[in-house]
């Protein structure tokens, strides 16, 4: 919880400059790129939410002028700040509606009110949408023409990228991918949300805690069973760990998870045929970097070849995502950097 | 199959005009339409596809020299013809790839062959994504920003638009969502294309008469038995005529086809959060104007009140195209003016 800063020299960076700032229930991000995207500085505050969104506004005020000058530039030389956020919101009003990790934030004019805190002009965008942009402005998704991000944690959070940009949907609620009914039958499993058979509720954070634990209420053998007799909490990371020493149990749940993620990101590919899906957050199983998040991939990519058309199987470039925690202030930044180019100011 | 012409006579028609082809595996609709997308007339020709794609295609740049005249314009007042196509198809390319409905005209370069054919640049686009454009233009969806189209017939077409185009996707396999999937269980309905699961195996014209059949032969009661064994064909139609004199299986098989659309549609909205979504084709049991299709409608919709997020439930305006077959050459025509005016010919 305490604040956390980085300063990166970068020679050769391009202006004009932008803020980024990635707005989480628990900490602020807040970071100075360039106009390639390249990371000049970052620092992360406490969220706070318990006091208030006006005065969490004006420490992100704040934040941005302390950033800025951690990059050794002025406030002159910003063309912008960008801003993500969680949900609901209204985009186009620069409002948050309701949002369900900013318990009192309802109906709060964020966007002007980070504007005249930090004096410079804001955009704004839900977080999910902003890291993907992220990840499709510098990350994994660089080389993509269209994307999917799917970020795998408590919950399953979206964005989509087609045509440059990320869509926001007429409500503000566009790619809320991880409430797409991948079972329709009234047993279906129930998601966060309230309602029934959501990818989420299969293939969350929260869902394998859920389907691990049902399982080993049923009697089955595991050495997850040992772990949690020992203090352990049931957890994806729990669950990894023993799957890397071979339970069988745990890897079953995971190669579950990836056949789940595989229905869903098939639907997606049968909607809007993207160019790449890519995976993000706390839920990866350790990435490319490790033979579990490897396999995890593999298993996906299996249940697409198994159910998606085959040309488009065959096409699809499915690869995790490459920026984990900056990839929100950073799309934040190029969102601002990209309504700064369309606004035509100087 | 026989030709078919109507001369719409339209004073204060804006120029430029654009001639807009709807190739279907049964007929091709040619009409031209001004800037402002009225028809100023329209002919349709058999497609005889057996003849070959190469003979096809010089009848259908007959049919636009036809149309042009028809319309009391010359060949000079037209900026740009648009082909709405059945896939599999390159888009960019303006190749057919292996067309279901067109055997044998697999990796034909139709776009250059139709403009080689009538003397006029020629856009290429999918046929649902055209129909769809067509309503967004000048249809139902004409005050909508952002819109999905389900075409309902033998198939579940789609196409959807955002940001004022209709997405082809990166494959030109765009708007496939029929091929969503709604129930990722092994023992799910085996979908035309023959994968599992997907939203047309369960709300497709096909869908309705296996469903059906299935429960006769279960030995439910229903008058559709006296139909048939008088020799009636089942099909949608059928279902329909029963339905409205009160068969309960009848009215059952509908109500639950509207409850499938209703999943699908919600999914939909989870993932692009459109402003309206459209229903047209032929399996749209009567439309607005019968009793039957206001209850399709409804039943629809109480299925996206149970499933979809309150607000997106609340604002979705769900309604049915009003084109009919005209959406396809129509929509073709309005891509062709999309192109003519980002070309910057004058």
């Amino acid at each position: 919880m305490s604040e956390k800063r980085q300063i990166i020299n970068r020679k050769g960076a391009i202006s004009p400059f932008f803020v980024g700032v990635d707005l989480g229930g628990t900490n602020v991000r807040v970071g100075v790129v360039d106009d390639l995207g390249q990371s000049l500085s970052w620092l992360s505050i406490p969220t706070e939410s318990e006091r208030g969104p006006e005065d969490a506004t004006a420490r992100m005020g704040q934040a941005v002028r302390d950033a800025i000058a951690q990059a050794g530039l002025s406030h002159a030389d910003i063309a912008r700040v960008g801003l993500g956020s969680p949900g609901t919101m209204d985009i186009a009003a620069g409002r948050l509606v309701a949002p369900v990790n900013l318990r009192g934030w309802d109906d709060f004019p964020i966007r002007d009110r980070l504007e005249h805190h930090c004096g410079l002009k804001a955009s704004f965008f839900n977080d999910a949408g902003a890291a993907a942009y992220g990840e499709y402005w510098i990350g994994s998704g660089r080389a993509l023409h269209s994307m999917v991000f799917l970020t795998l944690g408590t919950g399953v959070g979206c964005g989509i990228i087609i045509g440059d940009l990320s869509i926001s949907g007429e409500n503000s609620h566009g790619a809320e991918c991880g409430h797409m009914i991948i079972n329709d039958r009234d047993d279906a499993r129930l998601c966060g949300c309230g309602q029934r058979g959501h990818l989420e509720a299969y293939a969350s954070a929260t869902a394998v805690i859920k389907r691990t634990q049902e399982a080993l209420d049923a009697g089955r053998e595991s050495s997850l069973a040992a772990r949690i007799a020992n203090g352990a909490g049931l957890s994806p990371k729990l669950v990894a760990e023993e799957a890397e020493k071979g339970d069988r149990l745990s890897l079953e749940i995971i190669d579950q998870t990836a056949r789940y993620l595989g229905v869903g990101i098939t639907s997606l590919m049968h909607t809007i045929d993207p160019e790449g899906v890519l995976l993000g957050g706390a839920m990866t199983f350790g990435g490319k970097k490790t033979e579990l998040g490897r396999r995890f991939l593999a298993q996906i990519k299996e249940e697409i070849n198994r159910r998606a058309f085959p040309v488009l199987a065959e096409r699809i470039k499915l690869d995790f995502a490459s920026l984990g925690g900056d990839a929100g202030y950073i799309g934040a930044a190029g969102i601002a950097r990209l309504e700064h180019r369309l606004s035509g100011t100087p």
